[in-house]
């Protein structure tokens, strides 16, 4: 059973493949995502990552790792705090912060780094349900 | 320009097919989403959508409408009020709360709502940049 306290890390990268994928599923075609070109005049400088891309891996995390399969999802915060962009390797970190075994939830503060330099590139936090594992 | 109080809406469907695309492109292969037979031993009693995908609806409407291309994710707070089913008619609804125009950021109300029964499903708050169109 998971403790306050206990934490996962993982480290992941997301191709632009993904990104013209989640772009089609999604219909989120802003060229921001999708075009070099358009990319190049932001502040940016090249195509960053969907942020609701980016924040899935949390969607993986709980829901396959920790706690893992059967969890529901009840609330998400994402703080963008830097752009994600395709290939760079980055590291989601899901620290629980509180449990209520009575109702099987859970409150996860979830971040994700950027491997290169440390740097914080999301900050957020979830609730999830999961009456086996919680 | 967006001012406080504008508001768009759209309706929506996701079909179990972008259930499963998500599910590869994510890796939340949570058998809650993707396992009928799973699903039914839930209090959902079917397979429900990944909350991520439902709510990337907001990740199309703010980067490709409302107020469209060039659109930065700066936050997203998502509240996952009741589950939300593949081929459902949805409908979200994005308000402008408030608007910093020396930052060209807005706070924006998002919304989806089951459009058989009116019944919010996902209720939270959206922060973009938007140095064009704020």
């Amino acid at each position: 059973m998971l403790e306050i306290g206990n934490q996962y890390k993982e480290e992941f990268s997301i191709s632009q493949d993904q990104v013209e994928i989640f772009a089609q599923i999604s219909g989120d075609d802003n060229p921001l995502h999708l075009d070099a070109d358009f990319a190049a005049s932001t502040p940016f400088k090249r195509p960053i990552i969907h942020g609701f891309l980016g924040g899935s891996i949390f969607s993986k995390i709980l829901g396959t790792k920790f706690p893992g399969p059967g969890s529901v999802y009840l609330k998400q915060v994402l703080d963008f705090k830097r752009p994600m962009f395709a290939d760079n390797v980055y590291e989601a970190v899901a620290t629980i912060k509180d449990i209520n075994r009575d109702k099987h939830t859970a409150i996860i503060e979830t971040a994700i780094f950027d491997k290169s330099n440390g740097k914080i590139v999301v900050s957020g936090e979830a609730t999830i349900l999961n009456s086996q594992r919680i």
